[in-house]
Order: C-alpha cells, then sequence, then structure tokens
C-alpha cells in the first residue's frame, strides 16, 4: 500500500465511523475514562465502560471493539480484562491492549503476558512499554517512555509477527506495523503528552476504527491520522494544556477528510 | 398544576438551591464523578462521593440527598449502593436512582431490582432503561436508547404507581411523571449527548432538587427545566462538544429565573 | 526566614521543578484523578496513579514523592496507600497526606490515623479536618469545612509538632507551619472552591514541590503560592467555574517567577 492508499483509506474509515457509531468497549484506568469517553463521543462513536466480571465477558460479545487498558488494574478490573478480552477472541470482537507501565510494575505485567496470549488485535504503546512487552526492556519512567520510537521499532516488529497483530508505538513520529509492512505518521503535537489520557484515549480510537474494516494496519494508520490531525488542528488554536484539551474534543467532532488530506504526513517503508 | 406553576416552583427552588447548598451524595459510575461534582459545584450544591460499605449508609443520614447510579457497579460500589439507599430510606433522605444500561448487563439490573424495592424518590432513565425497568424490554445499545420516550410512557406510568417513585424519562422531549400528572419538558440540545455524564449529572441534580420541597414531581421538573436550559444556554455559545462542556458548567452557574421563564417549553398534560 | 526568602524559594522551586520534572505518586479520590494529573502535567511534573496492592509499594520508591489522598478509600486502596506510605517512608520518599472528610466518616478516620504513625512529610485539609485529626473536632460537612482558618491553627502546631509534618491548612488566607514557623498566604480565588478537585490537587503539587527541597515548610509555601497565583491569574480571565478551570490549567503551564513577584502576599509571623 502507497501513502495514498493509507489516505484513502482513512478518510472513508472516517466516513463510514460516524455513520455506523461503533460501540467501544472500554476496560480503562480510573484516570482517563472521562477523556477517553469524551474523545469517542465528539468523534462520533458511542462509548461503553463495563469493567467488572460477570458483565465485561458478556459486552464484549455485543459490543463493536474493546479497549483492554492497564493503567489501574484493581484485582476486580484485571479480572474483568480477561473474561472481556477471552469474550472479544471467541467472539470476533477485534480488540486494543493498552500495557501502560508494563515492565514497570509487576502486577500489570504478568497481566499484560496473559492478556498477549489472547491475541490482540492491535497493540498501543510507548517505546519503553513495547520493548518491555517483547522482553526487551524494563519499561520507561512511570508512565513516561524512556527509549526513543526508534529503539523500539525491531520489538515492535517482533511482538507483531509472535502475536498476529498490529502494534503501534507513540511518539514524536508514530510507527505502527502488522509484522510485514511499516508506516510512519508524523502528525501531532507534543502538547497531547501534556493531557493526561492523550495516549490511552488513541487505544479506544484504534478500537473504533477497528470495528469498521479487516485490515487492521490501514485502520490503525486511519485512527492515528485522525487523531493526531486533530491534535494538530487543536494546537492551532492553543498552546497550553487546558485550552488544548478543550479544543481537542472540538477537533475531534470536526476533523473531516479535507483536514486528513491536507495535514497527513505518512512515511510508508 | 399548570405550566405557570410548575414554572413558579422551579424559579423558587433555584433560588433555595443556592441558598440551602444541598449536600448531595453520589454513588455513581468511575466515568462521570468528575463531571457529576463540577455540575453539582456549579449550580451552587455540594457534592460528595462516599461510595464504600462502612461509610455509605452513614453518610446518606448526614446528606440532603443521595443519587445511586449503576454505571460502572463494582462489588464493592454495590455494597454502599445497598446500604446507602437503605439508610436513606431509614432516615427521610430522599434519593435518586439512574439505572445505567439496566436490561442490557445482569449485574446491575439484578442490583437496580433490590433497589426498586427500596422506592427511589426518583428514577431517571433514558427510555431504553425505563422500559428495561418496568419489566418490558431487553434495554438499548450499551448506555443508548434503542426506544422512543413516547415508547416508554407507559412503563414510566407503570413504575410510578407500583414504587410509588417520580419517574423522569430523559430524550429530546423529556416525560416526567408521579403516576397521576405528566409533564413534557422540551428544551435541551443534541450536544448533551456528545458529552459523556450529560444525562448522569441530571440524575445528581434531581436528587439536589429532591432535597428542597416534598412535592417530588414538581422538584424534578425545576431540576430537568435548570439543567437544560443551562445547556441551551451554553449550545448558544458553542456547537462543538469540548467547549459545550465548559460553557455548560458555566451556564449553570449563571443560570437565573429569567432565563427559565425565557426559555422554558413545559407541557402539561 | 523573611517574606523574601520563602518568594526567593518558590521563584528558584519553580523553576526546578520545570527542570527535574518530578515524577508524582497519586493514590487519590476517584472523583479528582483526571483533574490532578492534568494539573501536574500543566504545571511541569509527571503523574502517575498506582494505587494496586503490590504495586503501590514499589512505585513510591521509585517515584520523586507521594500523596495519599483519602476522598474514596475503597479496601483495595486503602490497604495500596498503606503500603505506599510505608514503603515512601522507609525510602525516605517524601509524601503527602490529605485526609479529605476525617472525622465525619469512620472508614477513613481510622485509616488517617494509621496514616499518621508513618509521619507525613506533610499535611494538608481544609480547617476542619485539621481539627478532627488532631482530635479536636468532629470533622465538616462532608467534605466542606465549617471552622475557620483561624480555629484550626493550634490544632496544625500540635499536629506538626507531634508528628514532624509541615501542616497546610487550606482557607482563604492559607496557614502553614512545621510547629514552629507560620506562614500564611493569602493569595487565591473563591472559584478554586467550585472546581472539584481544587483543594485535592494541591496535596499533589505540595508532593512535587517536596521532591525538590529538603526545607518542607519553604518547599510547601513555594507549591502553595504558586497554585493559588495560577488561581489567581485563571480568575482574571474567567468568572465561572467551567471557563475557569480550563484556565487555571493554563496558568499553572504558564505561571512564572515575576508572576509569583508580582501577586504573592505571604506573611510571616
Amino acid at each position: 500500500m502507497t501513502t495514498n492508499t493509507y489516505l484513502d483509506h482513512a478518510t472513508a474509515a472516517l466516513t463510514q465511523l460516524r455513520q455506523q457509531v461503533p460501540l467501544v468497549h472500554c476496560i480503562t484506568n480510573n484516570v482517563v475514562t472521562n477523556f477517553t469517553a469524551n474523545a469517542l463521543l465528539a468523534l462520533g462513536a458511542t462509548p461503553a465502560m463495563t469493567d467488572i466480571p460477570g458483565e465485561a465477558g458478556l459486552f464484549a460479545q455485543m459490543a463493536s471493539c474493546l479497549l483492554v487498558n492497564l493503567g489501574t488494574p484493581t484485582p476486580v478490573q484485571a479480572e474483568a480484562a480477561l473474561e472481556a478480552a477471552q469474550a472479544a477472541r471467541a467472539a470476533g470482537t477485534p480488540w486494543v491492549l493498552d500495557p501502560v507501565a508494563v515492565g514497570v510494575l509487576p502486577i500489570r505485567t504478568a497481566l499484560a503476558r496473559q492478556l498477549l496470549e489472547l491475541r490482540p488485535d492491535i497493540i498501543r504503546g510507548n517505546p519503553s512499554e513495547i520493548l518491555a512487552l517483547a522482553g526487551q526492556g524494563q519499561g520507561g519512567r512511570g508512565v513516561d517512555a524512556t527509549h526513543s520510537v526508534a529503539q523500539a521499532e525491531q520489538a515492535a516488529m517482533a511482538l507483531a509477527q509472535q502475536y498476529g497483530s498490529v502494534v503501534a508505538v507513540s511518539g514524536a513520529v508514530d510507527f505502527l506495523t502488522d509484522g510485514q509492512r511499516q508506516v510512519r505518521l508524523a502528525n501531532g503535537t507534543p502538547l497531547l503528552t501534556r493531557v493526561t489520557g492523550g495516549g490511552c484515549a488513541l487505544g479506544a480510537v484504534l478500537a473504533a476504527f477497528a470495528a469498521l474494516h479487516e485490515d487492521r494496519l490501514a485502520s490503525s494508520v486511519a485512527a492515528v491520522l485522525v487523531y493526531t490531525v486533530a491534535a494538530q488542528m487543536a494546537a492551532a488554536q492553543a498552546d497550553r494544556p487546558g485550552s488544548f484539551a478543550v479544543q481537542f474534543l472540538d477537533a475531534l467532532a470536526s476533523v473531516q477528510a479535507s483536514h486528513l488530506r491536507q495535514w497527513a504526513d505518512i512515511r510508508v517503508a
């Protein structure tokens, strides 16, 4: 696929998302539930945070897609995450794993390994998380990466090949791979790192786009492109984090194909 | 009561709320705690989210009113919800049940049935939730309704009569009943459905107004009117969800009797 | 120390914080996680909400500082809080206790007493919480104080002396003491009380500044000064709570030494 093929896919997927309104099942950390739900609503999807055992598995079968984010994995939520991922796997619901701070802390690291065996359709993380998940690093500094995206590219390729996942590594230039193809996206703004959930909400958006199309890499490129172009639109309106977060939600609601075509910086290896 | 009687009650209640500053005990889902608290603070009430067993019951006795919202009912929170509702019932603290996604998911559905037996003063939900609670439907699509308000009116009447509750059905035109009287309110804006907690925070505002007056239907009409007129004021300032949410909190702080008189669209059957 | 010494310390500490980017471990209530994280990110620190047993203790050793806020202490979080405070104490990680609604509710009151024995570096509360913690009152009205700062000064002095802590009492004029020295700060705005987490996020900022310097009182004065001057900057831009919260995050990102020098109202006893 060429840069233009990815871009065409993204513009079509954005239209499709707003027509189909995917129901995004989110099991995510207690810091970003609100921002994640608002990002999905602004974009045109429907969020639902069903994160208790006995409900999470049932809901993962009904939902269009699932996000499992390990930011604050209480015992109850961890059990719900496993139940949901198993149900998603069985039902064919596409699902995203966001292994927040994996490698740094033991409980989520063990949980991430269990979840990996359920073969997430997409894995999203910062470079340190991707390295740790691939067994090649000790994780970052809390939730922050201490490695560059370039340092994590081989680990991303290995993970993608081993688990049949698309791996999306977030950074100044995002790197996405399905183990064969490689795509780099240079959109976005550093302001996304000054708002909590800037990365976590992307995981939910990756899930929403995965619900639309079988080509998980093309859908993931679409998700990252829409998200980071909206962030650039917001950064053009606001240069401080409080205002930026508000403008970003507005931009997710107003981003159109024309903005993608104007701003996209997609590089196909 | 006539349209004008409800309107007069609402303007008086708004003044009274800001003088009395009711203490609103909220047991609510982890997506909307922040927005709910900010909505109450903006309006002029005091929120407190006491949702653990051993404290929830005590606090429901001290508080002016209680909201129980079933959006993310962990085992610990479910136990606290029952404890609080029992204490509220015993102490005469008015309380509101918001049965989020009831009918769709089993644990909250069973919990909602237990809570119903404690006779909530007010039940607030979307049409699918009200139908499911009345045993007349399977619930909606996650947190979204798949039925119209009109389809849920008979179920709302039946629930109100059976449990002695006021039932408030949210939609483009809200329907409220105490089992005898029927009121429809046509205020609000679709933007409220693009911000997470747009419905959940109304549950807390219904509780706050219930603390002020014995006529639960008139108080509920006041709550819905103040809330939806503030939403319209915000929508006049902002047409995208991020900015709208900010303007909505501002409007809850600034809405006055004159705005209610100017915008109110109350229809008494 | 004189007013000018405190002011010089504060301006130096603000620069230092943005250079060092302290990693702030927060165990806090589910209402304010998002706002707290965003306040820290805006200011220039890195938040991490690691609040499960088995991880909280390990993380408290890695982090620059720790906040323990008792707003919604589930059994799991309470266990994590004790684990983290013990680890912080053992590792020399400075830590802050924010005893939300202590005295009003029994479980958090017992937990606060256990945590006190682990000798927090800083205790932050409203006057009623400080009185209750010192055994001199029954707490406030939910999360709100029913006592004035002046009424809590002796209790603050006693607590500071008994536990070797700095005690920061929040109010229109904040009072800070290490048991010997006394400082009053008259910055801030009532709008901070109209946004949920206005007090709770200050606890996290107190932790961030405590990571920078051994003089806990001077660092606490710096934290309160930066926080309340940013609030005044925001209040100059917005007079309603929704807009104020956005402006406040922007102001935390943009507050500089010059603003502190212009606005500071520090009174040394």
